[in-house]
């Protein structure tokens, strides 16, 4: 298991990012992999939809990820779409989640990250404000 | 002046993506160089909040153009943000634009964009729901 | 069709970049459109290997465009880089051109691209050393 | 510490890049907290070329997590090119390193991801080519 120290990285004012930054960073890459992962599988045809909604919360993701470790001052925007990217991509990767096992992965780093970016767009709208 | 003949390499369903995605594409470029030239600058550190809106308007001008290169399913959220940050970006451009170039170049790109990206996810909303 | 005045953006000594920052986002474009296009295809899994070198084209092109439009210090490798990512994405488009109008669009988009980052990389090596 | 479990993310032919694809991800959020922090200090103009490789070293490494992630066909290509960007970008820090503690930790990231970067493309460049 990689250890992300994350912290040592993010600044006074960013240090409550911490825990969604790295659910971001565990969504981009649970989607990337699912995404391509389907490739592989039979029924490709029938995970269009999946590895649509792969790819665009992928960049969703890392854009929310880049933006927070910045502290940048549209994190909180940022994060209310990624919810959204997050919570669509889970919906449609829970309907394969029992034939492939890449698809309940990444649901599940789906749902972790759109909790983490309902929290963080949530509770922190007044804080980069000031910047 | 460069041509980019977008509309070939897009799809019958994302055609009137074009003007859109072309002023993301557009907004990138200006923000990354409107970032970049106010590093030179001797007043740089009265530009640090205009650095950093450039830098997260072109992360998610950029996510916006790649998404609807796509006619991916989450065009519409994105582009409602990206909205957002290019407005964001365009009112702190245009308070130094008129002592620095660079600037009033990005705001103008920056309102373009805005005004297409509202454009976009006012009214397809109803489009990409069908994929 | 969509003009983008990309060189208004571009300073001085960046100003040689437009003809290859025009043809990354060409192909940023191309690559996205036919990875997506490709998922609608009924051989969809024989074209497993063209959506994965479109998905890593968009990615390096893309990150090629954004650090050329800052002007940045690592123009040079990243355009070498980009040169191959774009010629075997082309040569594995080709294959499939005579079949699929988008990857025929888009091995054109990628070979335009090979060589515009290939004159980048090669004259232009003695450039950005000095910022 | 947060702890990302890459490990169950990557399929079978990637896991080897799971030690890399971690240390990209660490330096991304290096770089842009870097970036950004360096707006803040006093002598922000002689900061001005780490601010620059920062967000170039961001870009490419940001660019080689994703292709791992997917094991992307282009992944060597693209780990080549980042252990060169990482290695431009810690000697800049390295400079700064004694006076500002962001460039001394965004120093440390870059050395390690620009090890792990030539690690994987010296090893494994026989590896992809046969997806």
């Amino acid at each position: 298991m990689q250890t992300l120290d994350l912290e040592r990285y993010l600044r006074a004012n960013t240090h409550d990012y911490a825990a969604c930054l790295a659910a971001c960073l565990e969504c981009v890459v649970a989607c990337e992999m699912c995404a391509d992962a389907c490739l592989d599988e039979d029924n490709v045809q029938s995970l269009a939809r999946c590895i649509r909604l792969d790819r665009d919360c992928a960049e969703v993701c890392a854009t929310a990820a880049r933006i927070m470790a910045r502290g940048g001052p549209l994190a909180i925007e940022v994060c209310r779409t990624c919810a959204e990217a997050c919570e669509a991509c889970a919906v449609e990767c829970e309907r394969h989640a029992a034939h492939h096992d890449h698809c309940r992965v990444c649901a599940e780093a789906c749902r972790r990250c759109a909790e983490e970016c309902r929290r963080m767009s949530g509770s922190a709208s007044g804080r980069t404000a000031a910047r």
